[in-house]
C-alpha cells in the first residue's frame, strides 16, 4: 500500500472553526498553528478571508509566523474570493463548489455545465494571477453527486493543467471505504494529479474512509484536531495517525507523536469540550486493561493487547485491578510490586475475596494492598509507592 | 448489499463491563437489558458466570426477566466454564479462544493443533449437554492470527456441524475494512454458517469494519452502548445504526430508534463519562449547522447537509447564528421567525455587523434580535418565543 508518501492538510483553523463551540481568537490561532507546525503537518488550512474581517487578518498573522507548514485558505469558486485570498499572502488556495443535486439546488443554483464553465474560468484566472501558488479544485458532497457529473467536472478541470490537486469531499459523512477507494482510484488513474480527501464522520467512518483514500493513491488527507468541524466533525488528526501507525509505524514516524495529547487537550480547552472517553490514543481509557485475561497477557507482553505503544505518544498504560473481572495474575503482580512473597494458592484465595467484594463496589488499591499484607506470612515494607486506583506499569 | 438480514449481539453487559469505569449492579443490568430489549436488539451477551458470584447471579436475574431478546454468555473454551454457563439457563453460549501467536504464547499456551482438539472437544460436549442451545465458536485476535491457522480451526469446527455461528474478533482494533470483508467473505463461502463480527476501535475503524463484515455476508454484529469496552471499546450501537441508516433507512427500521439517546445517556450516567461531543447521532453537536453556506441550505432543505434525520431519533437540529461564519440567509430566517419585515439589503448590513462583532466573541440570540429590532422600519411584537443561543428549527 502506497501510504508512505502523503501529506496532512490540517484544517482545525478552517473546518474546525465550523464546530459549534469553536471561536478561536488570534492568539489561539497562532498557538494552534505553531503546535501543528511542531507536530509536523505539511499544510495548514484557514478560514476564507471573506468570512469576516478578523478571519482575513488572522491569515496574514499566521502567514507571518514563517512556519514550515504551508498556509492554505479555502474559498468559494469565484474570482472575488480568490483575489481576496491571494492578497493575504497564502501559499495555496483551495477552491470548492457543490456538485450534488442537493447543493446545486439549495446552495448555488448552477447546473453541471455552468459549474464547469465557472470552475475553468476561476482556476485559469487564479493561475494567471499566481503562477506559483498551490492550487486545488474540489467538488463538495462528492459522494451524493452523480458519478458522471463528477468525471465531467474533474476531467475538464484536470485538462487545463493549471491545478495541482483535485479534492474529493464526503461533506455529509455518507461514504463507505469502498466508495472512497473507487472514486480516488479512478481519479488517480485518469488524471495523475494529487488527490485530497475530506471526510465527515456522521456515520462514523471518517478514519476508515481517509485510510481507503490513501490506499487508492490519495496524496493529501484533511484532518482537524479531535476531529472538530461541522456537526460531529471530520477525520481526527489523532485518528488518522493511529490508523496509519497500526499498519506501519514508519508511515507516521515523520510526525512528533508525543505532541498529540497536548494538541487534543488544547482544542478541548479552547472549545470547552472534553476529550471523548473513547478517543483514539488520547481517550482516558485508551490504554487501560481490565479483564483478568487481558491483564495477565499485558503484564507478560503489552503487545498482546496493544497495537499502539502508549510510550510512543508520551502516555502510559494502566492495569485496572480492584474489580470483579480481575484475575490472580494481576493480584500476584501487585504483590510482587509491593515486595511481598505470597504463595500462588494464597494469591488465588485473595483474588476470590477481591472478586467477591468487588461484586458490590470496586476496591481501592489500598484495600487490595491491605488484603495482600494480611495474607503475607512475613510482611516486608513496600518497595514502591502506592498510587491511585490502578497500577501504572 | 445483503444488509437487511442481520442481528445485533448487544454486549454492554459483557464487553461493556470490561470498560474501565463500568461496574453495573443488578438493578442497573436489568435496566440496561430491559431498555435494549425495548430498543429491539435480538441478542444480549452477558459476562461469564465464572467471573464472579454476582456475575453468575445476574445472568439468572436477566434470564428471569423473560425478554424477547435471547440472553447469551461468553466463556473460555473449556468444559467447566460451559457447564457453569449452561446451569444459568442462558439461551446461547459464546465460546472463544485466542489464535494469534501473541495470545497462544501469553494467554493459554496452546498451539494450533491443541486449540483444534480442545475446540472440538468443548463444542461437541456442549452440544451433547444442550441440543437446542445457540452455540458460537470464535477465535480471538483473528486479524493477527495466521490466516492458515484460522482456516484450520474454523473449518474443523464447522465440519462438526454442532455450532450455529462462527465468530471473528478484531480484539486489538487493528483490522481494516478490506481485511474484515475478505475473511468474512471466505468463511461465508466455505462454511455457510452464520458469521459474527466483534471489532475494537483502537484505530478508529470499528464501525466501518462492522459494516464491511455485513457487506461480506456476516449475520451478527457485536455492539455496546456508546461503544464501551476494553481500552477505548468496540463498535457502538448508535454508530452501527447510523452507518446502516445512511445506506438504507429500512435496514434499521426494526429498531426503536428514538430510544437511542436515552440508552447513550444511561450508560454515560452509569459509567460517569460524558457522551462524546462528536458521538454519532447523540453527540451534542451532531445536528448543529454553523457555517453560513450550510445554514442557508439547511433552512431550504435539511437533507442538503444531513444524511440522518434528527427527528427519527427524537432529536432536533439547530442553526448556530451569532458567530463570524454566519450568513445573511440565517439572519433573514431569524428576522422572519421574529415576525419582522426587513428588506434584504438591510439584512445584509445587519449580517456584516454580526460578523464583525462576532469576530471578538459570539453574539447571543438576544443581541442579534436587538440588532434586528433596531433595523426594522416598523417593529412588531415577536410572534414566537426566543430560546437559547441557537435557533431550533
Amino acid at each position: 500500500m502506497p501510504l508512505d508518501n502523503f501529506s496532512i492538510i490540517e484544517s482545525t483553523l478552517r473546518e474546525g472553526e465550523q464546530f459549534s463551540t469553536a471561536t478561536f481568537n488570534t492568539t489561539q490561532k497562532q498557538h494552534i498553528a505553531g503546535m501543528l507546525d511542531q507536530f509536523g503537518v505539511e499544510l495548514i488550512e484557514m478560514t476564507s478571508p471573506c468570512a469576516s474581517p478578523q478571519s482575513e487578518a488572522d491569515i496574514r498573522n499566521v502567514v507571518g509566523m514563517g512556519l514550515n507548514a504551508r498556509i492554505l485558505t479555502h474559498v468559494r469558486c469565484n474570482r472575488e474570493d480568490v483575489l481576496r485570498a491571494l492578497d493575504t499572502g497564502v501559499g495555496g488556495i483551495d477552491i470548492v463548489i457543490g456538485t450534488s443535486q442537493q447543493l446545486m439546488t439549495h446552495s448555488h443554483g448552477k447546473d453541471i455545465a455552468q459549474i464547469i464553465d465557472l470552475a475553468l474560468d476561476v482556476i485559469t484566472f487564479t493561475r494567471e494571477q499566481a503562477p506559483d501558488i498551490m492550487l486545488r479544485f474540489s467538488t463538495e458532497d462528492s459522494f451524493r453527486s452523480r458519478e458522471s457529473d463528477l468525471y465531467r467536472v474533474y476531467l475538464a478541470v484536470a485538462d487545463t493543467e493549471v491545478v495541482d490537486r483535485l479534492g474529493v469531499a464526503d461533506t455529509v459523512g455518507v461514504a463507505t471505504p469502498n466508495q472512497v477507494w473507487t472514486l480516488v482510484h479512478h481519479l488517480v488513474r485518469l488524471t495523475h494529479l494529487d488527490i485530497e480527501f475530506h471526510g465527515h464522520n456522521d456515520s462514523g467512518c471518517a478514519i476508515a474512509n481517509a485510510c481507503a483514500a490513501l490506499e487508492a493513491g490519495a496524496t493529501h488527507i484533511d484532518t482537524t484536531i479531535l476531529g472538530i468541524g461541522e456537526r460531529n466533525g471530520i477525520t481526527p488528526l489523532g485518528g488518522l495517525i493511529a490508523r496509519l501507525y497500526t499498519l506501519d509505524r514508519g508511515y507516521v514516524s515523520k510526525y512528533r507523536l508525543p505532541l498529540l495529547p497536548e494538541l487534543d487537550a488544547l482544542i478541548a480547552e479552547y472549545c470547552d469540550i472534553g476529550v471523548p472517553f473513547n478517543n483514539v490514543i488520547t481517550g482516558a481509557s485508551a490504554f487501560i486493561h481490565k479483564a483478568g485475561i487481558h491483564a495477565k497477557a499485558v503484564l507478560a507482553d503489552p503487545s498482546t493487547y496493544e497495537v499502539l505503544r502508549p510510550e510512543d505518544f508520551g502516555l502510559t498504560r494502566e492495569i485496572a485491578i480492584g474489580h470483579r473481572l480481575t484475575g490472580w495474575n494481576t493480584i500476584r503482580d501487585r504483590a510482587q510490586t509491593l515486595g511481598l512473597s505470597i504463595p500462588d494458592d494464597v494469591i488465588k484465595d485473595v483474588t476470590q475475596v477481591v472478586k467477591q467484594r468487588a461484586d458490590t463496589a470496586p476496591l481501592t488499591i489500598e484495600e487490595i494492598d491491605a488484603l495482600l499484607f494480611e495474607a503475607t506470612p512475613q510482611v516486608f515494607a513496600p518497595l514502591h509507592d502506592i498510587e491511585g486506583l490502578g497500577v501504572r506499569v
